[in-house]
């Protein structure tokens, strides 16, 4: 009798990723993907949280963009080490973009690798690029209705940051109607209420994130 | 000697694009494709619009989501004609999509056909639906920076719409940077400054859609 046996063969992008994984464990740094719509606040969420960890969690950042390299400039002065990736036409970051990424890196001493992924609700989701963590923002002026109309982003979420929540006030934005659909989608992963003009939500951000390290350090 | 001929021949999906368009055309619909990121005032702006319009101007819509018929639901007591296109895990409308559309509507005595594309800056931009214009919105939340980060998104516009222009004064918003990128990206396209709770806007989007009305009945 013959047994057939069938092996789940990695295309290119997974095992690229699984390469970029195991390059970021070796290095021992805990790798975080950063998806959201364009505008929600990615890059300034990067600017607060860099500092706030402090020298003894060096931090470095590969951004992905379209066009420009506005995105380092503003962190370039924060992150140990930092590099811009110009998707061109692309709509996501791919695995083979972040493994290049991570040549251009010196990941002596780095704690966290954040990769600042194309604003994108949609594309970015379905490709994973090694790391080990996704957070996705949502800013409140997108609206209370994203949940449930972009739920593969959300269902993919390890946390959820709702930002820019200074401005719930001059919006109308329904925090329950986000609860409520997110019940539905991710029951697992904290959501967290940001504002990086008054601050709120920083604290208990960096406390997941340090969470995460302590957990990955236990492995 | 040989001579060699080249035929441009369309992909299926540009086929399928020029049908939309000649479909449209022979019922003397024009074809109005938004565009713009997720949360950016797209269904606001039809609820607007579409009463604005009159009797005189009915509007058939034709909306895009990967999930939910909320949008449909906000704007069917307006549209004389609505169907809800939800892609699954579709980054953009595709013109095989559009056409299974046309196919639910009624377009007898329909002025203006509104295809509210998935909220994307990168994917729809790459596809042609069969519309006749494109009117790319951009919220002041996003931020003053995303003309220069998805150009090919401003390239392709006809008319650019700045919304929730309410919000300006609560953000740090520079108009000058918008207006200097599109310099670059776009001069052809009006840019119109838009926020639906003022009613600031709406006149010169309805002119502009009038004057677009014009032209086409002249062809």
């Amino acid at each position: 009798m013959k047994i057939h046996v069938v092996r789940n063969v990695l295309d290119a992008g997974e095992a690229a990723a699984e390469t970029n994984r195991r390059r970021m464990d070796e290095a021992g740094v805990l790798g975080v993907n950063l998806l959201s719509a364009p505008g929600s606040g990615k890059t300034t969420l990067l600017e607060k949280t860099i500092p706030a960890l402090g020298p003894d969690h060096r931090c470095a950042v590969l951004v992905g963009d379209l066009q420009t390299t506005r995105d380092a400039e503003r962190l370039g002065h924060l992150a140990a080490e930092i590099t811009q990736i110009n998707t061109g036409r692309g709509c996501h970051l791919s695995a083979a973009e972040v493994a290049r990424g991570l040549d251009s890196l010196n990941l002596d001493r780095v704690s966290f690798l954040f990769i600042e992924n194309v604003g994108n609700m949609v594309c970015p989701a379905a490709f994973d690029l090694g790391e080990h963590l996704r957070a996705v923002l949502l800013s409140t002026p997108e609206g209370d209705d994203k949940v449930a109309k972009y739920p593969v982003l959300f269902q993919t979420a390890d946390a959820i940051l709702l930002t820019k929540t200074d401005l719930i006030g001059v919006l109308e934005f329904d925090l329950d109607r986000v609860r409520d659909d997110l019940s539905r989608v991710n029951t697992g992963a904290p959501l967290i209420l940001m504002s990086p003009k008054t601050g709120e939500g920083l604290e208990p951000w960096l406390a997941w994130l340090m969470e995460q390290r302590r957990g990955r350090d236990k492995q």
